[in-house]
């Protein structure tokens, strides 16, 4: 695990004030979205709400909130038009995947002290009838795991890489945002598989992880200038496969190298996130598609939560053995308090996360003193 | 068959000119590439050679050019960078797939009068060893269909439509050129094959042909600013297979109307052929990957001839039948005259030609007076 260096300043909570009066009971504070942001998101686009900790009736369960995942895909979800999905409603909860744990259950299906992987968003507890859960094996060393290398991110890798992208040896494979969780999984993946891999990372730490941890070949910053010749000295035979997370200078400096019939599995564009218009100058629409007809690229654009049904179980079932067997490696970047989320959001937004950013939820109990501003 | 409208003019012959002398043999017009072209390619970037016609020896065939086809791909082949494969010379033969009779033969193949599908390129006779040649059937009523539905073209719209594009019955089906021998051929077999079939087409005639003559369900004019209103009444249900051959205001116009899992097969980009720089003002690639991502499109960029092995024996069985049954029909639009292959490329690349672009080249036997300028 690594230090958080995201310097994310926490969400000022009215109830917090000199002024206002110390909350005297549990409560369950809630992280609503404020305001549409345009560009990037920061703590006015949030407001906290704080509602008394629901009670569960018979087949309920309640969930304390232990690890909330903080995840690319948030920030289109707060544009009205989210694209693939319904946008967090203004003053909505917002949403996100948690580690969290039964308190108290009126659920035949789930007992006191289990722990689930659950939807409950940007909160503290959450009322659930059980749907949607899925318990976790109470031998798990890493619960946090479920959140990265054994949850979304590491599905994405694995659908990705091996059902779109079918990597075989010898490939050189590129992924950009190399540290992150689904980055890493990608090239650790892919070594497994005997392929060359060639991360693109933002800067020379995080080069330096995906090499020295996660085992990459090479890794090339993409704040630097030279990043299209950097990339193509690491890449002496072109790309077989770009797996494509960011957008950005990563894709450009990439798409010249592509060999014949690449595959190009497309999951995010992160780089272009928090753009509020499109990029001026020229349009390189035409260049992408001559390449793609030339080298005959397989572009194929998926999202996760498709492949849920079809390829968890596969998944998870490599995946634990490979993690468990120390051939994927997990860095996790852990902030603690549900209040600085909305900083941390923005901090990965802009990639001040070293590996996966978690929010760690259950060291601020909801009766505990809250933090000064 | 469509008497043609294009506006060729014809190659000036240096032998033909008033001072020139008269060629007094039969000899062999070859047309050569003179200078690459940047932006619009024109007369002034060919030249015509005339050599003596070559003379078979043993295991060697003697070939007349009956018939060039003209094909957008041509374009590409005239400058430095060709892309997939090697550019024509300056200097060299233009290249070009043809229909050509043995008229001398020392193969024990071929026969004196047998008809075959030759890459002869652009010139009247062609000396042969019977390797790349595909004999057609004698009965074949209309030779020359073996350069459009039954030749390159219709596979191109076979592989990209059956093997990419998946269709299903009730799919919207979306094709750009809805005229020419690729986009028609798509047209057609979608419709066979159950979809719903909007074209793409330059101006009001090529519309009514698409519907009145192919079948399309609809069909709308890109030389109309209110290209994207109008495919989106056109498509009320939004596209299933966007069948790629032009790239431009088609794409724009396509892209927000894709379904979830929409599949994009990619086979040209004639709308950028002569472009000599990137389009000013905005970059449209974020614009562009936000709609593959979201819908979870798939792209393909495929090159017919990489299908050839593969696919063509059952192609032509299928595709044979339709044309015999009359469910895929064709329209030519024929030029006389080698020397007017020049002019009719250039036309083909403003969208000139109203059908499957040929140049009709055994009305010009070698040893007729030449045409004047």
């Amino acid at each position: 695990m690594t230090a958080s260096e995201t310097p994310a300043e926490a969400l000022p909570d009215p109830a917090a004030g000199p002024e206002a009066p110390q909350p005297t009971g549990p409560v369950n504070r809630r992280l609503l979205l404020a305001e549409r942001p345009v560009g990037k998101p920061g703590l006015q686009h949030f407001r906290i709400e704080r509602l008394p900790i629901p009670e569960p009736g018979p087949g309920q369960l309640l969930l304390k909130t232990e690890y909330l995942s903080l995840d690319p895909y948030m920030r289109g979800r707060m544009n009205a038009n989210a694209g693939y999905t319904e946008p967090v409603a203004i003053g909505g909860l917002m949403v996100g995947q948690t580690i969290s744990k039964v308190t108290v259950s009126q659920h035949p299906d789930f007992a006191v002290g289990d722990r689930v992987v659950a939807d409950a968003g940007w909160q503290d507890w959450l009322l659930s009838d059980g749907r949607g859960l899925r318990k976790l094996d109470p031998a798990m060393p890493q619960p946090t795991l479920a959140l990265s290398a054994l949850g979304m991110p590491g599905l994405t890798a694995y659908v990705g890489l091996l059902d779109i992208g079918q990597p075989k040896p010898g490939d050189t494979v590129v992924v950009a945002a190399a540290t992150g969780p689904v980055g890493s999984a990608v090239g650790q993946i892919a070594r497994l598989k005997g392929c060359r891999v060639v991360g693109i990372a933002g800067g020379e730490d995080k080069c330096r992880m995906a090499v020295e941890q996660f085992g990459f070949d090479a890794c090339v910053s993409h704040h630097d200038d030279e990043l299209p010749r950097l990339l193509a000295e690491a890449c002496p035979d072109g790309i077989d496969i770009y797996f494509e997370n960011t957008g950005g200078a990563a894709f450009e400096a990439a798409l010249p190298l592509f060999n014949d019939f690449a595959r190009m599995p497309l999951c995010g564009q992160v780089a272009w996130a928090n753009a509020t218009s499109l990029p001026a100058g020229y349009d390189l629409t035409p260049r992408v598609m001559r390449v793609f007809l030339h080298r005959r690229v397989h572009l194929q654009g998926f999202i996760v939560t498709d492949h849920l049904d079809s390829r968890f179980d596969a998944f998870l079932a490599d995946m634990s053995a490979w993690v468990a067997e120390g051939r994927v490696k997990v860095v996790e970047d852990i902030i603690d308090g549900l209040e600085h989320a909305p900083g941390a959001l923005s901090g990965l937004l802009s990639g001040y996360n070293l590996g996966k950013l978690l929010v760690r939820v259950e060291d601020t109990p909801p009766d505990a003193p809250l933090p000064p501003d």
